[in-house]
C-alpha cells in the first residue's frame, strides 16, 4: 500500500485498492453515506460522533452499518502513522443487480481514504471569511435531511458558481429558508444568543455544529435551531460557519457587505 | 473482453474494465448522469433521443458532453453483436481533488455496460400491473428536474418499501403532487384525453413519455402536462406507466382497488 505520487492511500473493504466495481450502488445511485474526519496527532478527531452519525445514516437508509471495531482498525491502517490529514470514510449499499430495488441481503462497501492535510488557513481566514449567497437551492425532503448521504449534486452545483473570491457560499432551500454553506453549517449571533438553521427539511447535521451548540449551552448561552431567512442574516450581530476540517470561521463579509465579529465568536473559536 | 459468468460487459472510457477510480465524482457526489436503452436487433433503440437527453443533462450540470460518434462506436462495441438486452450509459464529471468544487478542466468518465434482457413480461404485466403509492416523497428542485442524474436515493428508498406484490410504486413530491413511478412515468386518461404530471419541479422526462405524447397528439388526442393530485388518480378513467425497457404498462389496480383500462391505452400500447 503506497501513498506516493499524490495518490491517497485507500482501503476498500479492508484491502488496498484505488478502484471500486462499476456495479457498486454508491456510483449507480449515490446509495450510501460518507464522513470526513480531521486527523491530528495520528488520531481521527471526534471518532465516536462521526461513527454515530454514520450509523444513524445507515439506519435511515437501511444499510447494515459497518462494525465499529473493524472500521477503527481500518482507519488506523489507512493513516499509516501519518500525524495529520483528512480521513474520508464512505459506506455504500455495495454491488447489486440493475435497478433501484436494494438487494435483500446487501454486502455494503467500506471505503477509507487518507488525504494530505488541507492547506493551512491563511491569516485572513482566521480573522474572517468572505461569504456569498448561492443561486442553487437545496431541495427539501425530511427523509434525507440531516444525514451525510452521497447525493450531493446540489452542493456541487452551488460550489461551481464562484472561483476564489469567496471562501464559502450560503444555500437557501427551495422555500427560501437559509440552511447552510456548501460545506459548512451556519450560526447567527443575535443579542448574545446563537441561532442555527433548523435542519428538519434539508442540510447536514454537522459534528462541529453540535459541539458549538453544546459548548454555548454549557456557558449558559442560548442556542436555538430555528428557521432563518436572508433578512435575518442582515439583521444579525454576527455570523460564523463550522466544519470538521476548518473548525469555526467568523464571517467578515456577506455579498461584499462588512459583517462584524462579536466577541462571542472569538471565544467559541478559541474553545474549539 | 468477456461477458461470461453473469458479469456485464463494461467499457470505461473505451477500455474494458469492471471498475472505476474511487476518486471519481460519480461515486463521491453522484456528480453525473445516466441513460438506460433497450437493445433490439443489435441496435440501441431511440439512440438520438437518449443522446439528446444526456447532452441536455451535461449542459445543465456543466459536464462536457461525450462525443456522439465515440459514444455510438463504444455502444456497438459493448453490445458485441448481442441482438437484445439493456445498454446503460453513465457519464460522470470524472476524478478530481477532494471537495465539491468541480475541476476547472474536468475529464469526464464514460461508462457503457451491456446487460442481459430484462425477464420477458408475464401475461399479467401486458394485461395490466398492480401499483401502489409510496410513502417516500420526491424533493422539488427545478435545477435538477427532468434530467437523469445520478442522485437517486429517493427512488432507492421508495423501491425498498415493497417486495413483489406490486410491479411499481407511484411517488408524490413533498408538496403532495403525484410525479411518476420509481422507474416510470405516469399518464392519466380522462375524457378521451391524456394528462401526465408536469415535471418542472422534479421527475425524469422519459423518452417513452415523450413518444406517447407525440403519438397521442398526432392522433388528435389532447395530451397535457399538468399538476396531478392523488384524488385525480381515483377520478381518472384509466392510468398507465411508461419506461424505455417496458414500453407501456396499463395499470389494472391502484392500492388494491381495480382500475379500468380504456381502449386508448391498448391502442397506444400497440402503437409503441
Amino acid at each position: 500500500m503506497a501513498g506516493q505520487g499524490g495518490c491517497p492511500v485507500i482501503l476498500v473493504n479492508g484491502q488496498p485498492s484505488q478502484s471500486l466495481p462499476v456495479a457498486d450502488r454508491g456510483l449507480q445511485y449515490g446509495d450510501g453515506l460518507f464522513e470526513t474526519l480531521r486527523v491530528e496527532a495520528g488520531e481521527p478527531l471526534h471518532w465516536s460522533r462521526h461513527l454515530s452519525r454514520l450509523q444513524t445514516g445507515c439506519e435511515r437508509l437501511g444499510i447494515p452499518p459497518p462494525d465499529a471495531a473493524v472500521l477503527h482498525h481500518e482507519a488506523l491502517t489507512v493513516l499509516q502513522g501519518q500525524p495529520r490529514g483528512v480521513l474520508k470514510i464512505m459506506v455504500t449499499r455495495g454491488s447489486g443487480p440493475r435497478g433501484y430495488r436494494p438487494p435483500a441481503a446487501p454486502a455494503p462497501t467500506r471505503i477509507l481514504a487518507w488525504n494530505a492535510p488541507a492547506a493551512a488557513p491563511s491569516l485572513t481566514v482566521s480573522e474572517g471569511v468572505d461569504v456569498r449567497l448561492c443561486r442553487m437551492r437545496l431541495s427539501r425532503n425530511p427523509a434525507l435531511a440531516g444525514i451525510k448521504h452521497l447525493n450531493r449534486l446540489e452542493q456541487v452545483m452551488a460550489r461551481s458558481e464562484w472561483s476564489d473570491a469567496f471562501q464559502e457560499g450560503l444555500m437557501l432551500d427551495t422555500s427560501g429558508q437559509v440552511v447552510e454553506g456548501t460545506m459548512s453549517n451556519l450560526f447567527l449571533v443575535r443579542d448574545d444568543a446563537l441561532v442555527t438553521p433548523d435542519l428538519s427539511h434539508c442540510g447536514v447535521a454537522g459534528i462541529t455544529r453540535a459541539r458549538v451548540m453544546e459548548r454555548a449551552r454549557a456557558w449558559g448561552v442560548s442556542c436555538q435551531e430555528d428557521s432563518v431567512r436572508v433578512e435575518d442574516l442582515w439583521r444579525a450581530d454576527g455570523l460564523f460557519l463550522t466544519n470538521t476540517l476548518i473548525g469555526l470561521w467568523p464571517v467578515r463579509s456577506l455579498e461584499g457587505h462588512p459583517v462584524s465579529v462579536p466577541p462571542l465568536v472569538a471565544r467559541l473559536q478559541q474553545a474549539l
